[in-house]
């Protein structure tokens, strides 16, 4: 068991869905905040940083969205449906736009290659998390 | 000229929208991220906390969206609207819902009352920016 | 291997010091970050919630020094460890004080053991992380 | 009266040091992680962006640690002095870094020139936070 589980398993108050898709989520969004951080600061130190300054400039956004969405997705007490829904979803759209320009970079540098399949697995996370929601 | 001002016209890119616009909105959503993490610090020194738990939880949830939304707007160089849109999206639900709660308390509080005016401002203010952005 | 580690292999520039040290340093202030973020929010969601005032106010204090220090370490490219140092320092002491509070809510809340436990562990991280910079 | 100010004034429970010095560093702390990253990002937009590398880690690591700083400086409820103390110590040397790095380009970019500034008297107000905790 995870700590992010764990947590929720000793939270006094019920999680507002299923604990292990939410746990799943959380730890996915906190692993993609830190490997966007790393990829956008393996990029600056490459000598084509030129060719990578959209990269750079979306994983600067997507760590910034996903650790924000992490926090929101992490607190259980009094969750507001109508905040987690729209965050989870402009997450979804950080993770998607970063992977998709990640992925133009990712025969070239190997950082860029890990860190879009991370964001492709947080896009995939949100989207279980909206679906969860609306369940 | 406030500092955030001067930075974008020494900016080296042309900036998605209109600059006085731009500006003026990632001031305020720093000033409203600012003010969420006092307000949730000030009820959480209330003898009263027990009633402030929800007005706690979504100021500090208005502060994080509110600190990761001014840092996506406050990037010019390659910015992608198909991120910032949902991002400015999200952030005007957090602000609107943090605004309503504190509302809720701003007779008993006075930093909730200045806390849900300054949501309000910030709400104000994605909805601009939006508008800017789909002009 | 995980990610972190992963990230840190295909980096185009040395790192200042033990790869694999560096990598654990910054999962554990990541955790250490998510777990005082969970446990302020169950300290919150308590009946008891004014008996834990204290502790949610470290958590929050812990969980942002944390995260902060998270990012500068999770950054090889030109490193200032004039800067790393005492970022360090002051991430050891915010989780020395979060884990001498939740220690002292551990028999009553299972949450406050398991941040303790994150708390100490990452206190150890940094010392570790600074001493490997020292050597 | 900035809504920093009104907000300490109508917190419940009494600051730490003199409210004047508290919301001035609050503030300078929010307004330097503001420009740190537009600095980083105006830098990324240059054509001689291989130059600047440095400068936008430097900006980086100080917009992470002035957030993270003005966050826990930010709250007044259970301030932890040996918490507060080495964090505005880390946040000063960060401010440092970065000051001097940005003056090193400052004859180039104005961005640069602005930013240090900004630096410069966060670095102040970090030292002057201080002196009014020792007092």
């Amino acid at each position: 068991m995870t700590t992010t589980r764990e947590l929720l398993t000793t939270h006094p108050r019920e999680t507002a869905f299923d604990a292990s898709v939410l746990a799943t989520s959380i730890d996915v969004l906190n692993d993609c905040a830190q490997s966007c951080t790393a990829c956008a600061d393996a990029c600056l130190g490459e000598q084509d940083v030129s060719m990578l300054v959209r990269c750079i400039r979306l994983c600067l956004d997507c760590a910034d969205v996903c650790a924000a969405t992490g926090r929101v997705l992490g607190r259980q007490t009094e969750m507001a449906v109508g905040v987690v829904r729209p965050v989870l979803e402009a997450c979804l759209e950080a993770c998607a736009a970063c992977a998709e320009e990640c992925e133009r970079h990712a025969e070239h540098h190997e950082h860029c290659r890990v860190c879009a399949e991370e964001c492709r697995r947080c896009e995939q996370a949100c989207e279980q998390a909206l679906a969860a929601i609306a369940a």
